[in-house]
């Protein structure tokens, strides 16, 4: 069995995977933004995933070096065309693909780049590919209905707490969970550790995306990086507001209903006075239990899984170094 | 061996199967724009392809069902999409997915669609997935550079013959090729005949666009259903435009740059006079040649496949009624 590969060799790996893959082709407007997209970085989350999990096993990481590529390909995909639904101007600091060249290009070379990640799908062992397409295609139907129902809660009055775990369970855990189960699959492992794989990429998925939530009102601008509270100012239903209207008294409904019905208010209050009624209502400890139970739920699945402690080291390090921020 | 089965045959059970195919889930603002371009019918061309290529060798058209079912739904989503860049109105004279729900909707419905069309496509027999999966990779790429292309040459100054036989090859002639190449695969045909369908769907398809192109400044208004010389009056680089700017005199130059270089012209007016100098150029005997040129290819490329002449029949008639409009 091959020695445990470290979270940095396989980042290594996947790197000189992705470089071989070329995207440099005719015309220039279709494939150029996509070379762009992928240029921006990123910290390669969910290929590391399929092949950390393949390594769990002790089986070779090249064979699941095509699936990883596919889902990072995907991931890249989907930001060209959410950035596009999003109108938002700017991807890790640099611009959209959208605002760079134009809506059509972020339209048409997405749709080049989704067929790319089926390219590199397609070059897997045959006799996996069966298996991980159909688990690929249920996967890229969620993140799509994930970000259909993220959309339709933009309009929709009042979001349930079970509604917003489903959303965010598409939206982004099941990408995660994919990965992980992809790697366990071309490495062979039981019907019993591919699922435990798969739930424990769901729960870490859900954990860190209410963590993301936390940071957003409650972490230090200096080390989220984004403006503190900039779910409240544009009334993003996060965790946290869906927390306070669940649990709100009469009066405090109707503060957060004033702040929350218009945006004409300065910023510094409006986060003040959604910030104090959070307080009173104890959000920020009620979501945060909510994120410790699915880090919890997601420890136990690893746990589960039929190979020695030794091989669990690279996820139990990396799930850490996910969630350190709020730890 | 089977009987050779009609287009009609082969139409009614496709839509038997595109029947079966369920696009009926949550949430609906993603599923019900799929299910409402499917409902708007079109002639399944492409599928129809795919199973009278695997007919023609006797093989069991049921085998070739998934990968038929995958190309329609690709072409459903290529619409979709197209319909977004080209801000289409109208498809099929029905309000565009776009404009009945929003430009978000129909990106997102479009992906999904996608994926669908990959869920279909992985259903095969798994000994031709890969080899399915190849041609019809690169083929959508290929669809998307075509209309990449299409959309690069309406900013372009000029745009020469090869370029413009490239770009429809791209958008048009290559699924039809693709289709025709599917069905030959699942029904095991040797190498050298899939080439020949491959080709032949390629030429019919070249030949096919350019009596659109021909039929839009001469074909009648009843039988062809669509506003007389629009392709005229919005300025499209079509085949009988390229040919005209190819063989002009310096004077007959100065008129189309007159009349293409705006749009301030009583529509009557500029379609009579861009006429008058495709009359003295006889452009449209000389794209009428093109076209009956790539339909002869298509019928060598017929020809030299080696089944006998009375399993090519349906392939032969479909080809007739396809270019029936001009010959």
């Amino acid at each position: 069995m091959n020695n445990l590969k470290s979270i940095a060799d396989l980042q290594v790996l996947l790197h000189k995977a992705l470089q071989k893959t070329s995207f440099v082709a005719k015309p220039a407007e279709l494939y150029e933004p996509i070379s762009y997209i992928l240029s921006l970085g990123g910290k390669r989350l969910r290929p590391v995933l399929v092949l950390m999990a393949t390594d769990m096993y002790g089986a070779d990481v090249n064979a699941a070096i095509p699936q990883a590529i596919g889902i990072e390909l995907f991931h890249n995909f989907t930001l060209m065309h959410d950035d596009i639904m999003d109108a938002a101007p700017l991807r890790r600091g640099k611009t959209t693909v959208h605002e760079k060249w134009n809506t059509n290009i972020g339209i048409l070379s997405g749709d080049a780049l989704f067929v790319k990640a089926y390219q590199s799908i397609v070059k897997t062992e045959p006799k996996y590919l069966v298996a991980l397409m159909d688990l690929f295609n249920q996967t890229a139907l969620e993140v799509c209905e994930g970000q259909q129902y993220d959309m339709n809660f933009e309009k929709q009055e009042r979001v349930s707490m079970s509604e917003y775990l489903q959303m965010i369970k598409f939206k982004t855990a099941v990408l995660l969970a994919c990965a992980l189960k992809s790697g366990a699959l071309v490495a062979e492992a039981s019907a019993k550790d591919q699922q435990h794989l798969y739930d424990f990429g769901i729960h870490i998925g859900l954990a860190f995306q209410l963590m993301d939530d936390i940071l957003d009102v409650y972490g230090s601008q200096k080390d989220f990086g984004k403006q503190i509270a900039g779910d409240i100012l544009c009334n993003k239903k996060t965790c946290l507001y869906i927390k306070a209207y669940e649990t709100a008294s009469v009066a405090q409904l109707q503060v957060l209903d004033y702040y929350f019905d218009s945006v004409d208010f300065p910023a510094q209050e409006k986060i003040e006075k959604v910030m104090e009624v959070y307080e009173q209502l104890n959000v920020q400890s009620l979501c945060k239990d909510m994120m410790d139970e699915h880090f919890a739920i997601a420890q136990t699945h690893l746990q589960d899984i039929e190979v020695s402690e030794e091989r669990k080291a690279t996820l139990q390090e990396f799930a850490q170094l996910l969630m350190v921020r709020v730890n």
